[in-house]
């Protein structure tokens, strides 16, 4: 099948054209390179594989079509940015390009050279101007979740206009009360941009839709504790990742029925590895795509990944808004709430996250643990010790794995990927 | 003078005694080499010299005595724990050791390799048991002004209690009220440690106490405007970081008095440099004891420090608890106003950080700005994008500096700051 040229729509969202080349041959190679090589994949995966190869393309030509109809598209990197009420006003949220490690001599003429590749890769992906989600976005919405990124978003603002939202510390009645109140000014703006108040019907709307995504997400995530796993640790991150970016109606349709699929599988007993192959929680910083390196390397080190406690996995379909609110406020109150929950290591004490991870490695029946952060992610590289101790006091294994985007590291990664294995296996 | 042994006061305090003799006797080699080796130093400074001598001597056995007596000891990390509440419950407040590069081995256990110096360093103090103050305090304030911080406070919490303020993001009304629940929680807090009520009459002293400070403290800082300056930057850096832990009403009567011969010097058109000498203004991450190295180097290369830009420095003197407030509640209000206005780097946006800077290099008629962070103090490092480009903007050289506290870098930056003096001579 031939692609559509969509050379004229990247130019004119102000894209660097042969940059933007270079880079989708780069990422089609490692998608065929990571995802076509695996064997035995459920046939579902075939919309993802749609999907990825036309993230630039057609999802953005999307992206175009719902904004000429004056429907807004905003631009997140987190999961605390509620999609609920971006949703209620015909509006699309879609993650931004952080995964890849591109653009870094421009993004280190900003930052400093010691910088997370997460937040030195989206800064490089809009001074390279070679991610059209950015390009595409009305508006662009940081987050108060670390201090890279906080200060980050300073510099970003320069480039394209950048609305923080401030996430609290701790878990008080006060921190309720101050997050509430950025829900509420978040709401405001929205409704700005939108030209168009968001109302109970269509929050309620905004509501089930997030929802109904996450429970999609959850049942893929409930099939994993199958032994064998239906699907690989790969294809269940991707598809984590794309429910960043994808149409939610679509997505949500296309993942239950991947998920049948997968029950079939499970129903009867056929998985993507063997019986006994070692079983893996991956725990810490998430990974954007194409940032596919340490499952990558671990599920082709004879193991398989079977959850993500991370904001690309469990962290951002743990939590269900609750849908009974009668009134804009219950259902406010109910965003207020859920977003309240999640157990990112921004957070201090962050407890509930040890908890959490604990009862994952359990339900999962995870073999060990491996927690990756990456290179100059304070919270999480801080939190590890935390969540090692936790995991030894329940003897579960752990491995803790810092790293960045690049390569170079890979062969030592395998190394120390494959002696962990070994440890695991006993 | 032979000084007095206080072994058994370290022991009793359950310091590490040997390792201990060891940092005294690198730390007394190191003040001789750098502060008595200078030329032309004020007579007031002898008080200084004192005190340093006797940190962890009689300042200790001071903190010893009035813990007999029932008051207690606070030991902090921050400019934004609220000194005015100790001192009102006859409290004292002191700054912990930070400053030196030791328990690394330690800290690194529990820490990732790439913290902050002054993080190692506190957690090393502490591991390693060889910080009186620390051992000294019946609490320990922790606050959440950067995710290194924040994050290692629950760790040092394992070994000595940790009690954590939340410091705000942003500068809106939900964020004073935030930090306003975080004040009267703090007073409470106090309250219960000490067994005392505060009230009206020993906030207002408190208060006056603090400012007290601040006020000598400012107008030394307003004696460094004079050219030549009368007194080195070295010298007024070890005034400002005896600020925290020193009697505060014996250190404000002793500054005072070295002002009034500053004043003297000033008068006279006498300095500790020649009149031409290039005129520096230090910016950035604060500089515990025994933290000189940057400071005596730009000082040993032809050059002189004005003023600190840093919490150790103007951040913590500027402002005043404003004095007028007649009820409990004024007071309280006052101290949260105050506070409020601190130009952290935690703070997003924080261009009035930039202002100030503006303002101090062309009231102290800085010829250069050197901005110095920690290597991996992420806020003070990303900020410094913006500094320069704001200082930029008027003219004025600057020169960023990243380092840590050990002494290999110390050649490469002398090669760096003598040329940038060269640079600012013109």
């Amino acid at each position: 099948m031939e692609q559509k040229d969509y050379r004229p729509m990247w130019k004119e969202l102000g894209l660097n054209l042969e940059g933007h080349d270079q880079l989708l041959a780069v990422l089609g190679k490692a998608y065929k390179d990571i995802y076509l090589s695996q064997e035995n994949r459920p046939k579902g995966m075939q919309y993802l594989d749609f999907v990825i190869s036309e993230a630039h393309g057609l999802r953005i030509e999307e992206l175009m079509e719902t904004k000429k109809k004056g429907n807004k598209v905003v631009g997140t990197f987190c999961v605390y940015v509620p999609e609920e009420l971006i949703l209620a006003v015909g509006g699309t949220c879609v993650g931004l390009c952080a995964g890849a490690e591109i653009g870094i001599d421009e993004a280190e003429k900003v930052l400093p050279r010691n910088t997370c590749a997460l937040i030195k890769s989206f800064m490089g992906f809009k001074l390279a101007g070679l991610c059209p989600y950015i390009q595409a976005s009305d508006l662009v919405v940081g987050e108060t979740t670390c201090d890279g990124k906080k200060k980050a978003y300073e510099i970003l603002n320069d480039y394209k206009e950048t609305y923080v939202m401030e996430i609290p510390q701790m878990k008080t009645e006060r921190d309720r009360a101050l997050w509430r109140g950025e829900v509420v000014q978040f709401k405001e703006k929205v409704e700005e941009i939108a030209g168009r108040r968001i109302t109970p019907e269509n929050l309620r709307q905004g509501i089930k839709t997030a929802n109904d995504k996450r429970r999609a997400l959850q049942r893929l995530s409930t099939l994993r504790k199958a032994i064998p796993s239906p699907i690989s640790g790969l294809d269940a991150l991707l598809v984590n990742q794309i429910a960043f970016y994808d149409d939610p109606l679509r997505f949500t349709k296309s993942i239950q029925a991947l998920c049948d699929e997968l029950e079939d599988r499970a129903k009867n007993g056929v998985g993507v590895v063997k019986n006994r192959t070692p079983r893996i929680l991956m725990s810490g910083s998430p990974m954007a795509v194409p940032n596919w390196k340490i499952p990558f390397i671990v599920e082709t080190s004879g193991a398989i990944v079977v959850a993500e406690e991370s904001c690309v996995g469990e962290r951002s379909t743990r939590d269900l808004v609750k849908e009974d609110g009668k009134t804009l406020d219950d259902m406010i109150e109910a965003i207020v709430d859920r977003y309240m929950k999640i157990d990112c290591a921004c957070f201090t004490p962050n407890e509930e996250r040890i908890g959490h991870i604990r009862d994952l490695a359990k339900e999962f029946k995870a073999d060990g643990v491996i927690h990756y952060n990456i290179q100059f992610c304070t919270p999480y590289s801080m939190e590890a010790y935390k969540v090692e101790k936790g995991l030894q006091q329940k003897g579960i294994p752990t491995l803790k794995i810092e790293s960045d985007y690049g390569m170079e590291d890979a062969g030592q990664l395998k190394t120390r990927i494959e002696a962990f294995l070994e440890m695991v296996r006993g």
